[in-house]
């Protein structure tokens, strides 16, 4: 019996977001999901969506984005017993998750920045770590590739500006740490990628901040907001792309976007 | 009766590089192509291969990527009569084409240099003409876009360097095109996107000028080259993207690239 | 008797841009001037207040920036007669010449574009040529350079914009011959800089285009505007530059300029 | 009585790199220095060597580079009785100070990623921190700034790279960093810059790294290896741009470097 795929996709926050949107999608191709997030509640919902849905996913909540807890939740998805009978191979990975905080830079606690640093490159390095380190044991399958680790990033990921002293430079980071493993390992084979997201996209959280009014405007204004489905559809066609020909850095932005 | 989409693909070449896969790939995926190249020879044939494996091309050959050449091949596109009925309905252009010298900088002449700028920049300026145009007229489609204008580029588009004088001022030329094109129309929901082919690129030409062991070496180390059919799925997946997530700039290169 | 050093400027327009203000400080440093541009009556008389002021300086008007005419310029100067005796030594040359249209793109013509990339591209291509073979011949000075060439760039070097795609691909296709020479030519003690100008310089033409009352208010908003002799002097901080740390490329902008 | 400047450098090493040189250059003109760095042993060293050449500077020596410490030094150094009589002006930061390490990814630890962050952005943030808010009680002075605040950036910077994980994105956070500041600051007349050094400098700790006759070697190929000198020149150079014309960033390399 053949192994099914698997996808570990940490950030999924409530569901309606990148992360999200990303496991579903890979869910529907087949691919086993396992799903990191803080909020356990909200995780176990949203792997039950899925598998009402045909796919197979399960949640992993972790106690917080500590390199430790990072490092430790493969250990608990690596030994979980899917539904399904046969075992795993895990071939993406994506890092969608991130901390900071928009403020003007006096208002930028050590904490906030600590919190942004630790959560997006700290974290992210334990992430990297054992995604790579499991992508080294797999065969080079038929695309040419052990495996694809993709970064969500952001318009702060290329400048800093005012009031994003307290994000900019943990994305700054994850990108810079996503260019070094992407020429270290790719002579083995292991594909690594980091996406600019350059807008803002339709959440269920997007959606709480607004009037009933508002909410009716931004839903249907599909030209100035990013949908998380189409993201994930890069991210399908990035784990897609074979040997030949692959992308490390691509940006994403509704048409109606000023860049 | 509905119309057939269009694809217009100027750069062909002898048929085995990034405009020939692009045709043959969109020409699979139900488009009409119309192929631009100087070579009619070689165009013809390409034309002809496309029609026999079922797909619906034409070959239009210009005598130069002059101003005036470029622009008029398009009159000659949109007057011609395909072998199978009903309209046609032009959406996705790609600039495959370009010239210039890799040469000392003493060494680049006048010749060279206003050669590479009129095909890399003034021409491509011909070509985005007729393409923006054409799309003006075009109905908002389901993806939310009126059509994809595509352009190859190189990492001599991205960095100068010793022997790249005679080469790289082109290609960030039409690089400056396309995101000045990007920024200009997309709120009219027309996508303009630039890749950068980083990596040399398995082509008969590339075989034409090696030893035979040589080129099976070549053609069997897969990790190190770039695959055309690999470029032309990056080019069709731009083309497909949905207004929400519109790419701009991607690279596209080899798993064992250094970079 | 020592030889006067010698700068070569390109681009004087009426006097109160930055190739005027640059000439008029390295004439002030002991530097003999020869001043390059088309308006033969603004660059007389420009020429004329320097050596009103105990500089000496030269004007060398050319028909337009041809590829022809901006090598030959060249015999003329290094034939020249100063009025002080003996033999200059050319040290630095500066190109701060460049043409474009701030139009949509629609709207730019084949005799825009075709422009824009000669003055900004085909003619620095000439410039660079006479000064580097020139370069060449020279002993390397005290401070471990055979010469510095420096061009002027902009914003629009380094980003296309909706309004720029008749302006951007001219300064992308000079930073690139910019970046190429750097590398080329370091390794021969030839130091290649450009200068990325971001806002707007105070200017005589500025000026003009202004009522009484917005002049008034231009001038003396100072952190709003740049100097053309602020401009001036990075220029001599690049040209003193010692071999252990050349600048390629710095940005120049008001204090408060958003960006 | 007028005030005398103050600059205050944190960084210094064993001083021979480029805290130490920018101390020195602005003590002999005429700034009071104060420095920052971990060993308090060298650093008494250092500053009475400035002191005996008829400089003022004062160490004072943190236990590292905590967000505390990095804080609570400028109370020490804000308070501090100097020896010439009359109060100081503080005008100039240096952020000078990095830490991180070269090794493959999989070889880098959690201590050392924290580690790298913590240096590089978190106590880079307690220095702006500091930095900024004195700034913003000076008055503007006759160049039209309040003061400046430089970072010593390094080509790891802009590229991640194999064997950088551990290193890139500590740099690529502060780089963030100072163009946020840039762009927040630069209305109040505070200019923020960031210099991007590109090769190695020549250094007491590279001396001792190396053979005698290596070391010969190494310092005259004044080619190929950066002064700090030279650096410090550049620094002083940003201090003293006006308000019109203030570069954030530029890039130093030695004449011969490859890149």
């Amino acid at each position: 019996m053949s192994a099914r795929p698997l996808l570990i996709v940490a950030g999924i926050g409530n569901g309606s977001g990148t992360g999200a949107a990303t496991a579903r999608l890979f869910a529907k191709k087949g691919y086993r999901v396992a799903l990191i997030a803080r909020n356990a509640e909200h995780l176990n919902r949203f792997a039950g969506e899925i598998n009402s849905e045909g796919g197979e996913a399960a949640a992993f909540p972790i106690p917080d984005y500590s390199y430790k807890s990072t490092l430790s939740v493969f250990d608990t998805i690596f030994a979980h017993k899917w539904a399904t009978e046969g075992p795993s191979d895990f071939r993406v990975g994506v890092w969608n998750t991130g901390a900071g905080v928009f403020k003007g830079f006096l208002d930028v606690t050590e904490e906030d920045i600590t919190n942004s640093l630790h959560v997006n490159v700290t974290a992210a390095f334990a992430f990297s770590r054992r995604v790579i380190l499991k992508f080294k044991e797999n065969e080079i399958d038929e695309r040419g590739k052990r495996g694809t680790l993709i970064f969500t990033g952001a318009t702060a990921a290329l400048r800093g500006n005012t009031w994003t002293s307290g994000f900019a430079p943990g994305k700054f980071g994850v990108r810079a740490l996503s260019q070094s493993l992407a020429k270290e390992f790719g002579k083995e084979n292991i594909h690594v990628a980091h996406a600019i997201i350059d807008g803002s996209i339709f959440t269920q959280q997007g959606v709480a901040r607004r009037s009933e009014q508002d909410v009716e405007k931004y839903k249907n204004d599909l030209d100035s907001r990013l949908d998380a489905d189409s993201i994930a559809k890069s991210y399908l066609y990035l784990a897609e792309q074979d040997r030949s020909a692959w992308t490390w850095e691509l940006d994403l932005r509704p048409a109606h976007e000023k860049w």
